[in-house]
């Protein structure tokens, strides 16, 4: 069951640089930074109350975020949902027809498990659905 | 001040066959629909607790949206962040250097008081200022 936004994220191409203008933008504050070796990307969390902005910035030219940028420049990337279970969010969504990246949940950042949802299947909007294992678990 | 994140809005082609589509791929609930005939464009919004999206589809050609797909497709089209004064908010912007679409406040759906920003100004993200002034007030 997706049970609200657990965040937004943002393709940038300086993480630096862009920490400096959201907060300056939106008084965020810098939650956590991560360099997520697997995707290739360095991450930034920041949060405004309970709303999260993920800053997302390629490491190298192979990250997917990299070329998501040599396409369509920097901008909104994805939107990520919160579910109880990611594995079981999975299984209904492919139920009932909906096409997925990730048929299996696998681990994000922040001791998470995450699946991403095809664009195709929701207005071109790339999904990621998330779900809060330990720790900060936010319910 | 920005509090939070009022909603996030998509871009589609056909506004009944996405309040479906986002339905099913999420359990949101429908809480409200509109034509915005300033800005020929159909809205409805979904929500999922505390979590608000806007659909938003062109009534015609002319639609601003309508441009947006034509270059870009459907996807994630801008997110509104929440303030207590909009217009307070897009003074302070403007004096930092922010570039701003609208330097005065206007009218936007459910009686709020809306402003967008440049996107250059905010890696490529549309992003809208909104003020609840009557009833659903939510602070």
């Amino acid at each position: 069951m997706i049970t609200g936004l657990d965040h937004i994220a943002i393709a940038v191409e300086d993480i630096e640089q862009a920490i400096v203008q959201w907060q300056a933008l939106t008084g965020a504050k810098l939650l956590h930074r991560e360099t997520v070796t697997s995707q290739n990307v360095h991450v930034a969390m920041l949060g405004i109350g309970e709303f999260k902005i993920e800053l997302i910035a390629p490491v190298n030219a192979d990250s997917g975020v990299a070329k998501f940028m040599a396409a369509r420049g920097p901008g909104l990337h994805h939107i990520a949902l919160r579910a109880d279970s990611t594995q079981a969010e999975l299984d209904r969504l492919m139920s009932v027809g909906v096409r997925v990246i990730d048929s299996v949940a696998r681990t994000g950042a922040e001791q998470t498990e995450v699946g991403f949802l095809h664009p195709k299947s929701a207005s071109g909007v790339l999904i990621e659905i998330v779900e809060h294992t330990h720790g900060s678990r936010r319910k």
